[in-house]
């Protein structure tokens, strides 16, 4: 089986590459998850899953993470990504919301943010609290904008 | 390494949401595995799995499954989502086959058995049983249909 | 946790099928891992990881995988994907770029191999080798192509 994370935190980054998947590597890396190999979850908080300002992974490890992300090779292009995590007020266990588009940082955070509110609402959970990040990249060549929440486990780190 | 699930289920859910993401976490929800991560897999029934009418997952695990989705903010459109087991006479070693578009269940659900049969075909494998589920939702303004084949351990029971 | 895998191999493959994702279940056949659960990584080679030629999975497991595919029903339509490896010269970690279009097998891996050593520039990581593998198909109904890095997991083999 799959063991439950029970760590958590959230990051972004932002890049330019030579390629829309060359953006999107350099921006994981800008992010500090660009040397593990993304599964990507769809996407709940683990309850009592706790939160670290930061986990550094080992080199390839495989990480459980929500994220949202968006590549663009429009010139001039204002792209964003966030995601928003509501949670519990009684064990921890949260919603993780991912949005991102052609806007700004601040419009997608409020989306993300509305979106993990509706999901508590939807299931008659009460917030305690909502954790959101955004980045925003503005397109040179290849750009990419990413936000995610990285997962771990406590007894790897 | 990562387990071989030995138990399945078949479900389905659909949704209205406050967004496309939004639907689909209510339809995953509606199915029963919302408030899971899910790990989207391309998608084989390991041998000897047996079938449960029901998995009830704890919250927050990392859940395989194999599923096909369809979002759609067009309303009044017709949507639906459909999954597909041909399940060999030999093991129980199976093909999952997915299939979702603007269309009605029963085609949805015609296509996907359809795809399985011709999976077992194409791999000389003589199929005792096919098993399928669909779901079907007309969009009011953010609508999602949802059909799985969630996997699970039976230790974890 | 997700224990980090230990080797790795090359592949690909090409079909035709009655369905997209039929094209695609029998290009993953044709490249040997047909019979498992596809879990798509993005993408690092885990230091240390040992290349195989080959690698022969048992039914139904879960496979850790970096892959490109397309899959296409415009006939004629000449398609391609590609892996590329850029490895390091100290301990064997390395970056897995992928790439899929309406183009030949030779440009699709050139385009990779070109990625994934801008990959490595981008960590100031010198290279020791490039390994990678590309597929071509021209589509008859229904076609893909499909490259893979495969990994697993010596004790298992």
């Amino acid at each position: 089986m799959f063991e439950i994370p029970d760590i958590y935190t959230l990051t972004s980054g932002t890049s330019e590459g030579t390629s829309k998947l060359g953006a999107f590597d350099n921006a994981i890396l800008n992010a500090g998850v660009g040397n593990t190999n993304l599964i990507k979850l769809s996407s709940i908080l683990p309850p009592r899953a706790s939160f670290r300002n930061r986990i550094v992974y080992p080199r390839g490890v495989l990480v459980p993470i929500a994220y949202g992300s968006i590549s663009s090779d429009v010139k001039g292009e204002t792209i964003a990504a966030s995601v928003a995590i509501a949670i519990s007020a009684d064990d921890g266990f949260g919603v993780i919301m991912e949005y991102s588009g052609i806007t700004s940082a601040e419009k997608a955070e409020k989306t993300a943010r509305k979106m993990a509110e509706d999901a508590m609402k939807h299931r008659n959970v009460k917030i305690k609290e909502l954790k959101s990040l955004s980045s925003e990249h503005i397109v040179v060549n290849f750009g990419c904008a990413f936000a995610a929440v990285p997962m771990w486990y406590l007894n790897l780190l």
